[in-house]
């Protein structure tokens, strides 16, 4: 590998004290590179070892727009670039990423069990849709009582409306959610308030508008095949440049935004084949990190693969990745509330599979799935119930229903307090979807805002043809109409209607207990036992410590039922 | 998994004692299969789980003919056909897999670390090209010292003529050396003359033509690119179907054919993202084989990633294989003998590479590769010397030259016989190819027969391409004309002559030092010190146990050289 520097940048642009600065860009097939500055002044770069070219200048200061010429063309955005003020196709401006006034020198990232995890979108969050709007409402989430926001991805992507898994410049935090500095400060009150602050990051592909990477190196290898076309280049020719970008990546958000954990999203569709995954190196750096600032970070990651090599410790033989989401349990979940069992529900039997969700986490640990049409997963036996983050809903189970519905729209008051019991008692890590613990009736839709016109039409039409299957008369929402974002954002004026206030209470009376009480607030897979009663549809869960027992009832058929229970 | 069997094989035909047959096909997309036999009868095959089709009957008897047919189309061959008599086109043959009056049921299979391999190709090896001929070959191979033969993949291929890695029925003996019976003969042969038998087969592509397979069911997948397409799907849908097929191809060579070890062709290109891999799957099944006969079986494998996760034992995180070819020891090898350092020999440096070779067996063991542009390789730490198989030629670099020059024709007998040593003397398996050891001078070139003209004009065109950078007058033989063939066999009749007999002893002679010298004999590479001389191209090998040490000085430059040696 080539080494990354845990402790600044060894890409883009670092600033030192005297208002010079270091420009490494990586272009190992350029035959020259020039940095482009204001004023149409152009700088040669000198070639260094694998691919790299640096300069040291005084010529760029905190704010200057830059980019990169290669082989004398048109200069482009910096891939290591901070902030891209005018979108992706425009420049990237020179930032000091190291600069900022940290407040929260006495945070301490809870432990990983601890974790009541809030997964929010900025865009839709708040009526203004920033970081800074963002702000106003960390007080209502302490006193909703969850420990962690997880904001969903801020990557620059094109436009100013996107879920953010389209984004391009990893290391740019979104111009119009305000950019490096408007996050590093939500992050920084957030701290001073007890939160802790997830950062959902993409590995596993990039956005189809405003993606030059390709023209910088081989980011990308067409030996593997994702769904979203060539895999980037983990274990192909030259693929250390792109390693390291992407361990910097991480390191960044860590080091410079004090970001305390990343959500990992699809790490299934990275496709590495080398002696070392990519993941357990970036481990491997985290845990370097770590030792170096004394503070601790966790890494969390999208898998559906039901492999237990990624979240075993690198020791065991595994990637040593700290927890994983658990998407099984979710459609256990729903398919138990009434779900119907199509698409990705299909392999999902109803109250019988969330029994095993609870007792084992994944549902297929070996035994034959349906829709995959193969033996399916591993044994997650060892393994710590924090290491799974568990839902009733999340912006993809919401999201990627044609209309977008909530739960809420979907099942009765009743049910939805039970759903949100069945997430909070489990021995796993809880997270909300913004807007649940008041009964959101507002959809989350599909949004995009491309500039280029026939991207734009081609996903209108994917949308349309994704869904043409469903038998129903609706249509499905244009993404990039500005009424579909609009649409999905929160309306906070629900919480003082009655029915919505209920929710709120019944949510943060949920999230006290699972807070305060001995058992409930351990994650320990140890102490459960769970077993079910499938014709009244009631599961009983019963869990331990050495002191006390605690019988949950989780009734989901639609009546009352008396059940018996073996003490 | 679907469960194989390892008492039996669970696909193709099995005969009872009776002259009842089990008839078994993996066909999960079919609606209808039936098995066709002679006078144009068909029967009926019931379903069963997991894609499988079965029947019994006793309308089928040993050497009748019969074939599949699915959804009412024409009769195919069987996947798991162990005789076409009629090549690759014709149907297959009914075979009593277990039926053979085995001879050799005292045979036990040498340590790993005593094999010392011959490889062969069956048919260039003899001039009738069989298993029959191969036979009268066998006291000149104990004679001259080595305790296995490797046999090149005897898996039907199309035509006469080939390497064998354009096999299509796995199962399949090939007809013209002679079918399942001359090859059962052959190990029992070997077996009571004391000789070890490595069968090559091939798990990571099919050969262009005749290949049935994907009619059958998804035996392939487009996730990912291998250089014969579509990759084998290991991982993909309806994998375990074509996982329980290779499982049960390994077992039927160890179980039914006495194979003692197999040589798995190019594993690098078997793409497995399961969470346990096709290769230790296999391990386990071959362990459970072992436990239940008593008798043991190795598992070798040919991988160019340098990555020890493939032979580490399974409880260290690995696959448990045996062992792996050492391409680099023979690059490294070939370089310091003069080899100029063109295609994939631009990587190695000559005997500063060697002596890397000799102490860590991975060259590349984490160090920056030019040629792959990236870090590559991992650590042998821990890994014992019989688990690398090394040799100064083999059929692939010999017959990988436009010409198919041995190092008979490339360099000098001194230099012949330094070579010779040098694999001789390492703490690795030696490994010699069929006629080294009398230094042959025919070439061993690439050869095939197909059928189809269009392949065989794409072959033809394919490999004068391959070669059209090469700096030379010869034009690359035809790989279909009959006299490239011909002109790729041994000649047994220069064993006569004083150069040649000159040779063959220096091999015995040697080959008896390896297995009689207590130093040489062990392959323990903890004892080993190698150092190098550079200007002088000498390196100096010290090897040791507990009573006596071992030095030996290997000359590569082209005159005498005085040496100091630190005692």
């Amino acid at each position: 590998m080539i080494r990354a520097n845990i402790y600044k940048r060894s890409i883009g642009v670092n600033f030192d004290d005297d208002g010079g600065s270091e420009v490494l860009v990586w272009a190992p097939l350029a035959r020259s590179v020039e940095l482009s500055v204001k004023n149409g002044k152009v700088l040669p770069l000198k070639k260094e070892k694998h691919g790299y070219w640096s300069l040291f200048t005084d010529e760029l200061q905190p704010g200057n727009s830059y980019g990169f010429s290669l082989d004398g063309k048109n200069a482009l955005p910096d891939p290591a670039s901070v902030f891209q003020q005018e979108g992706v196709h425009g420049l990237s401006v020179a930032t000091d990423v190291k600069k900022f006034d940290w407040t929260d020198g006495n945070w301490q990232n809870p432990n990983l069990s601890d974790y009541i995890i809030y997964e929010l979108h900025t865009g839709t969050f708040t009526t203004d849709g920033t970081f800074a709007a963002i702000e106003s409402k960390l007080d209502y989430l302490v006193e909703l009582g969850i420990s962690a926001i997880e904001l969903m991805p801020v990557a620059q992507f094109p436009g100013e409306r996107n879920w953010g898994y389209d984004g391009v410049f990893p290391f740019a935090v979104h111009n119009s959610y305000g950019g490096p500095a408007a996050l590093k400060k939500l992050v920084d009150v957030c701290h001073q308030k007890g939160l802790a602050v997830i950062l959902d990051v993409v590995y596993n592909h990039m956005g189809p508008e405003g993606n030059y990477l390709g023209q910088y190196g081989p980011y990308f290898t067409e030996k593997y095949k994702t769904p979203w076309g060539g895999a980037i280049n983990f274990d192909d020719a030259w693929c250390d440049g792109v390693r390291a970008y992407f361990i910097e990546n991480v390191l960044m958000w860590f080091r410079d935004f004090h970001i305390d954990a990343l959500r990992m999203d699809a790490v299934h569709a990275i496709k590495d084949f080398s002696p070392k995954h990519i993941l357990q190196e970036i481990k491997e750096y985290v845990d370097q990190l770590m030792q170096a600032t004394g503070r601790s970070h966790y890494l969390i990651i999208e898998c559906d693969l039901n492999d237990n090599r990624f979240i075993k410790p690198i020791a065991g033989g595994g990637f040593g990745i700290d927890a994983q989401w658990s998407d099984e349990f979710h459609h256990a979940l729903r398919v138990t509330a009434g779900q119907k069992q199509d698409g990705y529900y299909a392999d999902f039997k109803g109250i019988g599979h969330l029994t095993k969700a609870y007792s084992d986490a994944y549902v297929y640990d070996g035994r034959y799935s349906e829709e995959r049409h193969r033996f399916f997963g591993s044994k997650t036996t060892g393994l710590a119930g924090q290491q799974f983050v568990v839902f009733s809903q999340n912006h993809d189970q919401v999201g990627n229903r044609m209309l977008g519905e909530r739960t809420s729209a979907l099942v009765s008051f009743e049910m939805q307090k039970l759903m949100a019991s069945a997430v909070m008692l489990s021995p796993y890590l809880p997270l909300l979807f913004m807007g649940e613990e008041y009964s959101e009736r507002n959809p989350f839709l599909y949004f995009v805002s491309h500039t280029d016109p026939e991207l734009v039409e081609a996903v209108r039409k994917g949308r349309r043809e994704e869904f043409k299957g469903f038998m129903t008369d609706a249509e499905a929402p244009d993404p990039q109409a500005i009424e579909t974002f609009e649409h999905s954002k929160l309306q906070w004026g629900l919480i003082n209607q009655p029915f919505h206030r209920a929710m709120l209470s019944y949510y943060k009376a949920l999230i006290k207990l699972r807070k305060t009480h001995p058992v409930l607030k351990s994650c320990n897979r140890e102490n459960v036992e769970v077993t079910v009663n499938e014709p009244q549809k009631v599961l009983i869960l019963r869990r331990w410590d050495t002191d006390q027992q605690l019988l949950c009832l989780l009734n989901f058929s639609d009546q009352k039922e008396i059940i018996t229970v073996n003490q």
